[in-house]
């Protein structure tokens, strides 16, 4: 099982957001488009190689560091000095997902993705119930 | 051979762009996603099947012709009445896609896909020279 050991690795269930969060019927192939391919969540803070594979920049250290300077999805050597921010029309599309809101009990059905920030947690450490609710 | 006898059932390597037109290096599964999964071309006027995959509309109609209301990709039971319009939230990242000018000698090096229309073919064959022109 994959999921297991790379879950032990990266530790970021409570900090990223869950695709599943999405609230439209959007393609597979596009939703998929927007995920970490390390840890599966929607990117946060997305990190490029030179492969053209996308990860969260956390996830992506996280696993070099463990497992040497490598793509996890295709194996090509890469190391965090290879890494490139995406390009504009990816990160627009990104920022632009409908959501649901992730706090419980909000009544919105649809937020953006930018509206939420991606890291939930952080903001929800930083100020009593979080950035997320001045939005909600 | 997919690849041929494919292109032998869509004919329409004059009709539709191909996205290494694509003017920026962006994340490959995003570039997939936008793809016909029948010809593998950009995707013109796409159509999704209860199962979220993509086609040109004429690619379908043309493949479930020939081989039965099935879905291209997946194989799951799909006929025409089955299909639906993709989300605006995909239909805007689409038609945002910076490309390069596919007219010979054009200077450009950018344009969207909304400017150069998907069926280029269509409007060269009813304007001498054809909308293309018109933006470049
Ligand atoms: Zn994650
Ligand atoms: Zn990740
Ligand atoms: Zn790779
Ligand atoms: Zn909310
Ligand atoms: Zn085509
Ligand atoms: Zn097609
Ligand atoms: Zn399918
Ligand atoms: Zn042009």
């Amino acid at each position: 099982q994959r999921d297991q050991w790379v879950r032990n690795i990266t530790h970021c269930q409570k900090d990223h957001l869950s695709s599943k969060l999405i609230s439209e019927k959007l393609p597979v192939d596009f939703v998929f488009s927007f995920t970490c391919l390390v840890c599966d969540h929607l990117l946060c803070d997305p990190v490029q190689s030179p492969c053209g594979h996308l990860f969260c920049r956390s996830c992506f250290i996280k696993y070099s560091y463990v497992l040497g300077p490598h793509c996890p999805a295709c194996n090509l050597r890469c190391g965090p000095d290879d890494l490139v921010s995406p390009a504009k029309a990816f990160l627009s599309a990104l920022q632009c997902l409908p959501l649901l809101c992730p706090r419980s009990g909000c009544g919105k059905q649809k937020h953006r993705l930018k509206e939420l920030k991606n890291q939930v947690k952080v903001f929800a450490d930083k100020e009593e119930g979080g950035d997320l609710k001045s939005v909600c």
